[in-house]
């Protein structure tokens, strides 16, 4: 069978004789072209004919297009309808903004509008922090992104990556109950998106960055930090990092090795990159090589920009030079947020023993995930249809939970590291595996575990300023 | 009884013993003080005790206060909570974000969000249209505002102008399924409101500008609509002359008077004034004074700003000057959007017979209503304790349903009258009398009426350019 996908299934709806052998001919066929049937339900049926209601995952349109000209090839039987699900999905929007409580009568909407609602806004006027209590501000994230670096698509423009933005809403309050807005910016211009984010902040009690691209990402959360007074967050940076270090705390564990210890060997020194090794680093990783397209970054080269000059400065103390599979000689871990197909068996062979590998990129991953399994003993990919996926949904929505419960102004390091640390231990002792190292998507613990230990983390750090 | 309203109502718990005449002695004591009770529950009872649950409106907070204190000065009585009603209803805020259809599992998972919505994405970047169909775009309206100009309330910021928006996101969803979201900037300058809302419009169908000061408001209307492709409605100016033109449809038709030979008086010539100016000339007014904080505005005088300048050059074209008492005398309709309490019985019984009177300041109308009934046809007022309320929710959710509904990108005069026949039409003959010229805010009918008529506007528009 191909490699059929739930984001490539199609519903089609076909129209066959009572009598003869339509339904199993359908059925057939599906397989024989290599598609897989998801379901089949028969809609309706009359006494000359019946209606057959099919899910069908395809590897492609294409596919799905052959698929769907197969079944109406078949003798006596009539293909009504096949629609893409994907699309279909995203008919109308994936969001809708409901009042919390309806508007019964005259009584609620004098209180809910004028006249009642002025008094609730000169209590604001008078005291700020109530915004916090009495609007949205206090359960809604920002998601806000210049559409510049969206998935692996590139720079499609703020329209093109709505549905992106609008996905991320819907995890937010699926996982974590927090209300979450798309702001899809027309601007690419760091200047303008900053002043932008500052000036719509009133609304929001929290800003998730997402999809901006570097270098240009790291000064707008850098500025934001320092200018507003809740907190900024780079999905793509921290969101990944925290992923990652909960993948990789409960790797180690399964190979028995520490991660003050291993050699790691980074791949893509962009948003996600650096965002990584920082947040290894504080968990007690002192080995880390860090390699981009020019091969590994070392201290012996000059670097033009801030971030790459900030890696050579703080990994790669034994000051190693070269390409990506001359880092990879001896290493334990590698950890790739950069570009497909980069190695093969000849690199993974070169690795110590007990090697853990996780190749990120989307949606072709640095290294075949099923090669990578012969030689090493834990693999992770950023994909959805292999063991182990990396997916930030694990982080964000119990982090940006914990941060609206907590009050937060600010994100810290430690609660970056006690996110991971609670993803990790959402896998126990009794179920972790070499397929099994990172919580799935839906398990409803994670979101609730990271959010109590960000809003403890957060906690601290308030008292700590006292 | 003082002036009680739902906007200073009181949720109270009491207990008290089940022998002897509490609950009777408490609601005497309600009324006593000059409240009323709107509701009465026994919530729990015992053999010694019983709870009651008790709604009160009051008129004013300290108002609400001394009622407590005089239920809880009752003997044997103990007054357990009193909940402040307006701003219980605002804890938490008052929207909500919520996925139009839930993610059950992996397969949901992959089609809304990766690796299925990267398809979507490159759709709508190929065919930009597709984003008002797969994206909230269709269905969504910012409520924008910088917070300058906040009901009566005046300069009261972003920030505090939040309950405010929100609240009117409410009723556009519950009156006509538009989702909107409050967009409330914390800056003042008209050019960065300009860039900031070209920079957000990529999420948008519309755009709701509100309680924007002017004249800054004119300037930031005017060139959205020049540089947007969808439509942008300043519901201070246009709904508010809209829902006047309705009322004032209706008044005319019970006093049988044509628009075209009354002669109107509007005091007040800011954004609100100036709206329904023009929209009152667009249905065939001709004999229009208005009177600013200066007196009546006449083309013998210069003006320093644009607007003043094109009143004076387009009404009153007797060329009247001094002031609203003189402008009253002989006059058939007087429409007020300005300040409380400018006249009185003299400059009533100035006016012609059958006078109109519409005094909607708010809170506090120009002239007294009561005392205005007893001179005038027709009073009305923008209170929702007085009838006849002049109230823009009639306008701007069915305005902005038909604009999403046409797919339209601009806003014309011929959709505003429309909205305003529509809405006067929603009063049947068989309805239509001094104390109600001017739908229900929950008349069911008004903004579908409202929406069909735009829509079809919209239509015709689009047809006259092809």
């Amino acid at each position: 069978m191909a490699n059929t996908s739930p984001g490539y299934s199609i519903q089609l709806r076909a129209e066959a004789s009572v009598r003869g052998t339509a339904t199993q001919e359908i059925v057939t066929t599906i397989t024989e072209a290599g598609a897989l049937v998801h379901g089949l339900t028969v809609d309706d049926s009359g006494h000359e004919r019946l209606v057959i209601d099919l899910t069908i995952y395809t590897s492609s349109v294409a596919h799905a297009e052959q698929v769907a000209n197969a079944i109406a090839a078949i003798d006596d039987v009539t293909v009504l309808e096949a629609v893409d699900r994907t699309f279909a999905l995203h008919e109308g929007g994936k969001l809708s903004v409901d009042p919390s409580a309806p508007l019964l009568d005259r009584d609620d909407l004098s209180r809910a509008y004028t006249p009642g609602v002025a008094r609730v806004c000169l209590d604001i006027a008078a005291n700020p922090e109530n915004a916090k209590r009495y609007t949205v501000k206090g359960n809604t994230v920002a998601v806000v992104t210049d559409g510049s670096a969206v998935l692996g698509l590139g720079n499609i423009g703020a329209a093109a990556s709505l549905p992106v933005m609008e996905g991320k809403a819907v995890l937010f309050k699926q996982f974590a109950g927090v209300d979450a807005w798309p702001v899809a910016l027309d601007t690419q211009d760091t200047e303008e998106i900053i002043a932008i984010v500052k000036a719509i902040a009133p609304t929001y009690g929290g800003i998730n960055l997402e999809d901006i691209a570097a270098p240009r990402c790291f000064e707008i959360e850098r500025r934001l930090r320092e200018e507003l007074d809740i907190p900024v967050f780079h999905d793509d940076q921290h969101g990944t990092a925290i992923v990652t270090l909960a993948a990789l705390v409960n790797a180690l564990k399964l190979v028995g090795k520490n991660i003050e210890d291993v050699k790691i060997v980074i791949s893509g020194v962009g948003a996600a990159g650096n965002a990584i090794i920082q947040l290894l680093q504080a968990e007690g990783a002192r080995h880390i090589v860090a390699a981009g397209r020019s091969g590994i970054i070392h201290g012996g080269e000059t670097y033009t920009d801030a971030h790459r000059t900030w890696i050579a400065a703080n990994t790669n103390a034994l000051g190693q030079s070269g390409s990506l599979a001359d880092a990879l000689v001896g290493a334990d871990v590698f950890i790739g947020v950069s570009a497909p197909d980069l190695f093969g068996e000849v690199e993974l062979a070169s690795m110590a023993d007990d090697a853990i590998v996780f190749a990120m990129a989307n949606p072709d991953p640095e290294v075949d995930p099923k090669v990578a399994s012969r030689y090493a003993a834990v693999v992770a990919t950023g994909r959805s249809d292999f063991p182990n996926q990396i997916n930030n949904v694990l982080a964000f929505p119990g982090l940006f939970r914990g941060l609206l419960d907590a009050g937060a102004s600010d994100i810290t390091t430690e609660m970056l590291v006690g996110a991971a640390r609670a993803i990790a231990s959402c896998v126990g002792d009794d179920e972790l595996n070499a397929q099994y190292i990172i919580p799935s998507a839906f398990d409803e613990n994670v979101a609730g575990a990271v959010a109590t230990s960000v809003a403890a983390a957060a906690k601290e750090a308030e008292g700590a300023l006292v």
